[in-house]
């Protein structure tokens, strides 16, 4: 057999979580909490199973969970999804990504991506037979030179993903970006994915740009939404996509031969939950708490902090303290001080190397301080 | 945007099933049992969620989880999969068909199919470049001529794939059939998916023909499974795929960028089910008893009952009785006598209408009495 990704490893996040647990250090890699769900969403979902709800749900998902997203949208975004035709159930946002690129990515497509960029976009598009056309961006604020992507362009541009908040940078989109981006894809068929997946962690007096929010830009995009993330269960793998009808159609060809449907009283014990604005109205709140916090505590080491505006990844230079590879330098974290956290240069295909690692912060007070109380000693 | 799919519509499976719903029929449509789990699956599961196991699995499983599926493979079948290589817990058998496909079908690769087939198949293919070439089989009994499948081999024949206990046929291979495809396929490269999601539904003196019982296949081979039909559970979408080591390479890493992971809580409560083997020792007494019933049920009707050696579906021909199309026939049974069934043109490529209809008999005593009771008057 040959193989179709020659250059594929193991992901980033396996490698260093594995290592964590290997030299038992404090494991800030890998993306997830180490603090419970709410009591509440575990019990709906218990109920669910005890009320006999494990047969099949419906392809795109169980009606009352796509009408809460539809409200939820409406909402926060002031933008209509029609629940029966415009939302789709996934199982986790990986799963949206992967099937929405699936289903309009042909060969010779370009795909244009902010570089570092989560790991997922470039091995999806390259299976499709798509060429990932990757701009990269620089610490410590990775701004993006709009002339600079329009330069990308080609004829074969087909789409632009887009991640705000974005992992790993922690960096957001701001209302000038949109703008030119509006402006650079008007009057063309570019297609945009928009990872959202970190939507509702965003701080200060930033709040989250959806695409939703912009119908010349919305009119043309998938978007890609995360209860992982909502609800501290990225076990769950449970996950959701919005796009027009036409887009949506498309998407589900492949999601019912993808997977066909998703976990059923999963998606019901959400629903439940969901009900109760509150669930995703306190997210920022929750997760700025433990921002400000990392970051206080961070103060205190050798590191540079890079801003954080979303997402829950705090970003630290070292390149003022020594010039060694940022993988080494992870690795090094790991053996010698006892914390894992994620090279960032495995986020950029040529590897680039700005010597800045990334932790994760959506972990209980007392995991950050031991984690930085280590740190301290570099 | 330009679809992949063009000719790609809504599923059979969803289409009746709605149809029935409209209509208050009884469903005996797509494949789901209308009883209940076993409570002390459900607990497992609620307890895996209570105790804090609800973040990211490792991209491939759990390895409890992983372990028992490979105890079970050797106890029914002696083969020897490591759990740690050629193991990957998948979200439901569709996801790992669709990931084995992408793993390794390549533009102009061309797939084998028999025919009637379970519907995700041709798809997906399609999806990858790759060209399906059907084998059309025929009722009463759907037979394989070898020689008519060595006549379908081109230099770009990459692989075949198998479904016994098969989908929607109820007929399973035979060992003159696995003589003949290993006799067929020695000295080539051409891999076999073989979609064995029914393993456990098989009846009288009938065993499992699985491939992990014919090493020559085996070392070519990537064998799909589902929880769903095991634990009766089929909207959990849980499953799983082995492979050799070679292949379960390439498998993950498409599948660590489809899903990256598969829902941990629900991994930890089937891993503390399946640890005593009578959960799916018993399964194939538990469906005899209920094919047996349908079919001294379905006697006393006018269809013509075909034999049914596995699979919990029940194929009746009413060729005898009229020319209908099968769905119409179909739409007929759901609109005049109250009971939806599948038409098993549907399986077919070319729509071929051999006045066959499909009936799930994954029901409580009570639904099948009433189905049969309203089919009574046909
Ligand atoms: C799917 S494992 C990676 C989790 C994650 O999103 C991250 O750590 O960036
Ligand atoms: C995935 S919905 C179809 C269920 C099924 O396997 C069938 O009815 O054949």
């Amino acid at each position: 057999i040959n193989s179709k990704l020659p250059h594929t490893g193991t992901t980033i996040f396996t490698v260093m979580s594995k290592l964590a647990e290997e030299h038992k250090a404090i494991n800030l890699s890998q993306g997830f909490p180490d603090y419970d769900c709410n009591p509440k969403l575990l019990n709906f979902v218990n109920d669910a199973m005890q009320k006999g709800f494990n047969q099949y749900a419906p392809m795109p998902g169980l009606p009352v969970l796509r009408e809460l997203i539809a409200e939820k949208v409406s909402n926060l975004y002031g933008a209509s999804y029609h629940p029966d035709t415009e939302v789709t159930i996934t199982a986790g946002g990986t799963q949206a990504i992967f099937t929405a690129l699936s289903s309009c990515i042909n060969s010779g497509d370009e795909v244009i991506i902010f570089e570092p960029a989560y790991d997922c976009y470039a091995p999806a598009i390259k299976l499709l037979g798509g060429l990932c056309k990757p701009y990269e961006l620089a610490p410590p604020n990775y701004e993006i030179d709009w002339e600079m992507v329009k330069k990308l362009f080609t004829a074969n541009t087909k789409m632009i993903i887009l991640n705000s908040p974005q992992n790993p940078t922690g960096c957001t989109l701001s209302e000038k970006d949109i703008k030119a981006l509006i402006k650079l894809t008007k009057n063309t068929d570019i297609l945009i994915l928009s990872d959202e997946v970190y939507e509702h962690i965003i701080f200060d007096d930033n709040k989250h740009r959806s695409i939703a929010l912009y119908p010349e830009l919305r009119e043309r995009s998938f978007i890609v939404a995360s209860f992982g993330k909502l609800l501290h269960a990225t076990g769950w793998k449970m996950g959701y996509c919005l796009a027009p009808e036409q887009l949506m159609k498309e998407f589900r060809k492949v999601h019912q031969f993808n997977v066909f449907s998703v976990n059923t009283p999963m998606q019901l014990g959400i629903a439940n939950y969901l009900k109760d604005p509150e669930t995703y109205t306190s997210l920022p709140g929750f997760f700025q708490q433990k921002r400000d916090f990392f970051r206080s505590l961070l103060m205190e080491t050798n590191f540079k902090l890079l801003p954080c505006n979303g997402s829950y990844f705090q970003c630290v230079s070292y390149a003022h303290l020594n010039k060694e590879k940022d993988t080494d330098m992870a690795i090094r974290l790991v053996k010698e001080y006892g914390v894992a956290s994620i090279p960032v240069s495995a986020f950029y295909i040529r590897s680039t190397d700005h010597q800045v690692l990334r932790f994760c912060f959506a972990k209980k007070q007392e995991t950050l301080e031991k984690a930085v109380e280590r740190l301290m000693k570099l």
